[in-house]
């Protein structure tokens, strides 16, 4: 392994897991020449005609799917912290004495500590994958035998799709399932929303699980996950904590600073004049872009305009302003709380989206670029707007991607972020881990200002006249600087041992996240 | 060309259109040992961020998309006989001096008839796809360039999923569509219910034109046509005719004869213990298809039963049934009239299907084996229940297979036919053309009896004791034989001359058909 330097000027490995890699080349700069994965062509002959395709248990699934040593095996986070079946399906994975295997989830969440042992003794090779909170402390201490690879969720489809990374069973929980593998997560009482990020690997592994605590008669409808890209169905007791699968209903921040965070965006999008008929948004869960919504709702029901789609993560603030007439479409990518999974059921203007149609840059376009402004958070950002999602200024990976680096393509990016955290200042020279690259970052919102990207002169034109904060992210910096004390320190951390990759959104690599030493 | 004797003793070549055949091995036999059609994999970086794929018109599109000699370019057949979209797209690729394209319809129509001078004049190669009425006709007199080649709506999906088939450009009309592509057939003027027969060409084409008459602001809701997959879209006046697009209503025959077998059907459905809580059917909206349905209700009413669903294309009768709660779902492949579309529309539980959730044969399952009954038509069967559905006694091609092949899985396959035609017997000895081998057809229905399939010693029994005229095909051939004067005379066609072949469900050949003399 051989560390060389991108076009971002950060140094990243030749080979990640014995596999070469292609450093990142620049916004646009990567042209794939290869063709998409193909993968072996299935006989109806070779599956049960009455479509029951019912087995024992997940045990008897896998072994049946060929689980061996070193396979890739993939699952989908829309159980998020309440997810057990993933969990339990290692545990049977250990229980069969088979090792090395490259775990590849949508995300992971704190109830995966759970894992740390298989990491240790070798049943989990390495994550692809967000490495949140206690594996990421893990994979930023070294421990772990290979290599993380952190992906945004279009990234994630991307490498699936071109056939980076080859899925050898996918284990899909469903919160309901008919025989034959027909899926949803709407219905059952798991019921999480939307399963958008099982979708690629439904298509594309070889062999996929379907686990469900929700069996119903064929056919499942609606069928999010197709049954017809189905191998097996488990029936289990639960697949998991519904109180964590879902919010009973997910609330605003209290926090002065955030809430006047939140107020800030919601008038610079409407002093730039992006709040108009007609106009999108995309906004997640996160404590600031959940609560801009109240403010901006309140500017839509004063000019009286409606914006014709919201994309992201949905909560009762969306569905409320859905029922209200407000907005005309939620694109939903995951459903965070009981409203949103009713309103996803019901309503035919509540559309379930997945990675292939928002995130996927190696498409023929995605929706991520058609929404006029997205709302983001950052855990670092630089003079030059660069950005980080995943570290923090210590060093250690503590977050994933998620939809982060798809969303920067939105008309108009804005990152939302404290100026400092625990009084370590988040404006800094250079960020630890390079996530976004600056010329897609277009507006920075802390609470002390707003700094507009000095290379959207039509941004900087729009609101000169406003009574808004608009300073420079230089003097936003001195400020918080004076008040922490300076600069946060330099992490210490070992330069020449990679723990982890950041992908690019067209899978090169952006950066490398270090060892702590 | 060698001609060589299949599984099913037919004579077929062993090279079509210059391309290796593999002769059809037997049902469930053949075993495909490659992988998946791959295909080039874009970047959203080349095309327009702000998701506009608008040209001016068709030719712009048919250019960028770098149309030339020898291309295969695919439609849909939802338009039916009110197409005028495919007219329109020869007539604009004769106009550029376009020569040899591969025609892949999913079906033809008699408002097709336009394109012989297209056939005659070189532009056209041959058709891949039912050559129906006029085109059929003029393949049967030879006088079509290349071999066609017929396929069910399974086999079409399976040749372009395996690669069998690329598609170099998809035209598919959209009744609705978005600037990105994103495309539906249940709104606007030319509505014709779901796309789901466009799906294939959508998904593997290497460019895809969506030509509508209903341009609507992103997101158009429901996407059946993903505008991921979508390179341009073109806005026409209009799509066609609406009256021939769907039918305001579709209504039932009023032939005596086909009533009595719609009526028996119904019954011996009921005395085969078939109908019951929970069962489910396959029906078409040809002549006994749809009779069937009013005696099949009034039965289910009568016994307080139930259907879990319902496959096929829709009708006002089926719909109905959905509404009086007979049925829970309608999965729908084609819809047949505006009942059908608006209920397509509006209710949930009527869901579009494709051919590749309902009849790839190439996949890990599909619904057509999970369905209780089908009932389907033919024009010629024999006494070993072998089936035509493409060609005349007199040897003439005149229909395209439709799902009929794929539909044959169902646990139980009804041919509804009428004894005799013009005076010419049905039951033949042998049949002009093999469409369906014997072992998947279980009873076959005439007004004078019904024929069970010895190999359905279950069904024998089922109803042994019944009322119903059970009969040996034989004993009904003997008796039609006397009263139309003895068997229907050979078609006098060149066994030599192979015309068009008929693919089975896996992609091998099954038969041939012959030029007329």
């Amino acid at each position: 392994m051989k560390l060389i330097k991108n076009a971002a000027s950060r140094f990243v490995p030749d080979v990640v897991n014995g596999e070469k890699q292609i450093p990142f080349k620049g916004v646009g700069k990567f042209k794939p020449e290869n063709k998409f994965a193909s993968h072996k062509i299935h006989s109806c002959a070779d599956y049960p005609s009455d479509g029951n395709k019912v087995e024992t248990n997940l045990k008897t699934a896998l072994k049946k799917a060929g689980l061996k040593d070193g396979m890739t095996i993939s699952t989908h986070h829309h159980l998020r912290n309440g997810d057990i079946v993933t969990n339990y399906l290692f545990d049977v994975i250990h229980s069969m004495g088979i090792k090395n295997i490259r775990w590849f989830p949508s995300a992971s969440f704190p109830c995966h500590e759970h894992l740390i042992k298989y990491l240790e003794d070798g049943t989990i090779h390495h994550i692809e994958g967000s490495m949140n909170g206690p594996l990421g402390k893990f994979t930023s201490e070294g421990k772990m035998k290979g290599v993380g690879i952190l992906r945004s969720h279009g990234g994630r489809y991307q490498s699936v799709q071109d056939g980076e990374v080859h899925i050898d069973i996918a284990v899909i929980a469903a919160p309901t399932s008919d025989p034959f593998g027909n899926a949803n997560g709407v219905q059952g009482k798991s019921a999480c929303g939307g399963l958008g990020f099982a979708l690629a690997d439904s298509e594309y592994a070889d062999n996929v699980i379907v686990v469900t605590d929700n069996l119903v008669p064929f056919p499942c409808v609606p069928w999010q996950i197709q049954g017809n890209n189905v191998d097996y169905v488990v029936k289990v007791e639960s697949l998991g904590d519904p109180s964590k699968i879902v919010s009973g209903t997910t609330e605003i921040t209290k926090s002065p600073d955030r809430l006047l965070i939140a107020e800030y965006i919601a008038k610079f999008l409407n002093e730039a004049g992006i709040v108009k008929e007609g106009f999108s948004f995309q906004a997640g869960a996160g404590g600031t872009s959940l609560a801009f919504i109240p403010f901006l709702k309140e500017i839509m029901k004063r000019k009286g305009v409606k914006a014709s789609f919201v994309r992201g993560g949905s909560s009762k603030y969306l569905v409320e302003m859905l029922e209200e007439g407000l907005i005309n479409y939620i694109l939903d990518g995951q459903t965070f709380d009981l409203d949103g999974v009713r309103s996803m059921l019901d309503n035919p203007k509540h559309v379930m989206t997945s990675p292939f149609t928002s995130y996927n840059y190696h498409g023929k376009g995605n929706f991520a670029s058609i929404v006029d402004a997205a709302i983001l958070g950052a855990t670092e950002v630089d003079l030059h707007f660069n950005a980080n999602v995943v570290s923090h200024s210590d060093g250690y990976l503590l977050h994933g991607i998620g939809g982060w680096q798809n969303c920067l393509f939105s008309k108009c990016t804005i990152l939302a972020v404290p100026s400092f955290r625990d009084r370590i200042p988040v404006i800094v020279d250079e960020v630890t881990t390079l996530c976004g690259p600056g010329e897609l970052i277009d507006v920075i919102v802390t609470e002390r200002g707003i700094a507009i990207n000095p290379r959207r002169k039509d941004l900087l034109k729009a609101v000169e006249k406003s009574s808004l904060p608009i300073r420079s992210l230089k003097e936003i910096q001195n400020e918080v600087y004076e008040i922490c004390g300076g600069a946060p320190a330099k992490p210490n951390v070992d330069k020449n041992k990679v723990v982890a990759v950041v992908k690019w959104v067209d899978g090169t690599v952006l950066d490398s996240v270090h060892k702590i030493m």
